[in-house]
């Protein structure tokens, strides 16, 4: 049975209780947490819910209502809204253990939200959750795709300032992105030739240098190439071309050069039930798409959307 | 009766034909074509649609199915799909008829596709529709703003390369726009406080300057200080948070700090239909958003759905 190791992250942000509420919904596959065992218990009691937890065991088939735990002791007791750095090193031994887990077991893993400042505020040097997870794995380029629906946008450049975007495309790093994202693709997704549209990065894919010489030179003889080998890369296509449902309905993911080039519109499209998913780990990981929502915390009010659409997107990936 | 002065621009794209088929639909305005009249009838009769033209008189009332029509003589014939440097200055006289119309009629100008390297290959020097129709009006900041349904989505930049954007974003300029955002969406949307969110610059709008510093140090002064004379604004505000459909629900306009912010979405909502409006000129005119599609013209297969859009939205606006 196809095994999901959650990790909750941020003891004092919404996703414990996110898990804690996911667990009493049905599964077609085990849920083990990957967390503290008193922390998870701690929001159910506040929150009135009940949870079964059950220490995980290999081989283990979960009743329905279980949640399997590999317990993780936190330093101090999370407080709902309060992030401690004492905490910090707890969220890494999560992660870390979720990922020996899955590779072990063949899993995957679904990450809930973290505090990447708290983390830092402990004297770690902590570039961020993907990061970590690539460094973790021996993986030299995670590429990060959001999933809303039928909608795929993965990014060349994630979380850079504007300035820096267009210094940072090279042909080499489209390509490899490129080459990741149909690689998983077909290997995690199970679609036998994806169809995939490349963006331009300037308006217009640069109207013919007009606009900007890189849609030409750097990302055109990318396209070029891949075309050659026989795969279905459309590009460099105008963003503004590249999301209209016609296009859409033609490809199975698109290829953005930045940040808010492709995710304005899978959030107006999938707000609440979109999911990060890692391409180019060796092994399946989603994650939510929100944060740690401190101010929600400890109250029952967050969103479990995103969870829900994780955990499914990890199955069905698991399974493909 | 509301006048609507059209100017189908290029002579051999499909801005001709588009305005023929226009012609044949209910209009609650006069709509007068500011174009070659022969050009008009040659299209008609390639497409075999009848054609009432009836030289514009001013204080006439046209008859349904009527189009009045101010004749601007072409150079030579125009042929679909092989635009002709000869007819470059024919498509600005029509321009400059139509702005002097308008503004002697309180008109206003729906302008079809023109394709600016036609023009520039007469020796005429040409950076844009808007900002020729800005000068000629002498408007110093013309602010691009597309219209999708109810969704609107205004430019603080537009045709620029992704590398230059971050250096052509100051808070004079975030200021300027805001300001004919919110005076154009009052004096010709009608809406008395606008509700307006402005993206930041940077992905996550900058995360508190971790993600780049224009967000914090030029983009939200300017919001705060609108905000101070109780202007209805909020930001800067991450774009992937802004086009949620909640957030957009709460909103009037969006204020994007580039082409490919904002666009995907509005072209994802509203393709076919979108209408490009320019705001701070001293009179109303609306464009279609798209291109002249030489591939198309003369066969009657394009899609006049945007240009049934922006007079749709010119004629709302004149009677706001």
């Amino acid at each position: 049975m196809a095994l999901i190791f959650h990790t909750p992250g941020e003891p004092a942000g919404i996703g414990p209780e996110l898990l804690v509420a996911l667990s009493r919904r049905p599964c077609s596959g085990s849920r083990v947490a990957v967390a503290s065992a008193q922390l998870l218990k701690a929001y159910a009691d506040r929150l009135g819910l009940s949870l079964a937890l059950v220490p995980f065991q290999e081989g283990q088939t979960l009743a329905a209502g279980q949640l399997g735990v590999v317990d993780v002791p936190l330093t101090i007791p999370g407080v709902p809204g309060q992030p401690d750095p004492a905490n910090a090193a707890y969220v890494l031994t999560c992660l870390r253990e979720a990922v020996r887990l899955a590779r072990k077991h063949r899993g995957a893993i679904v990450t809930g939200p973290i505090h990447k400042a708290t983390i830092n505020d402990a004297g770690i040097a902590f570039s961020g959750h993907t990061e970590f997870l690539a460094a973790q794995t021996g993986c030299d380029l995670p590429v990060m795709m959001l999933v809303a629906d039928s909608l795929r946008v993965a990014l060349v450049t994630t979380h850079l300032p504007l300035r820096d975007v267009a210094a940072a495309i090279s042909s080499a790093r489209v390509r490899a992105c490129l080459q990741i994202l149909h690689q998983d693709l077909r290997a995690k997704f199970g679609i036998a030739n994806p169809r995939i549209q490349v963006c331009g990065l300037n308006p217009h894919a640069g109207e013919s240098g007009h606009l900007g010489h890189e849609d030409g030179q750097l990302i055109a003889p990318v396209i070029a190439q891949a075309q050659q080998q026989g795969w279905l890369v459309r590009g460099p296509i105008p963003a503004d071309t590249a999301f209209t449902p016609h296009a859409l309905s033609r490809c199975d993911a698109v290829l953005c050069m930045y940040h808010d080039q492709g995710l304005p519109v899978l959030k107006h499209v999938g707000f609440g039930r979109a999911v990060n998913v890692t391409l180019g780990l060796p092994l399946i990981r989603t994650s939510v798409d929100h944060g740690t929502a401190f101010d929600l915390a400890g109250r029952g009010l967050a969103d479990p959307g995103s969870l829900i659409a994780a955990e499914a997107l990890a199955l069905d990936l698991l399974n493909s």
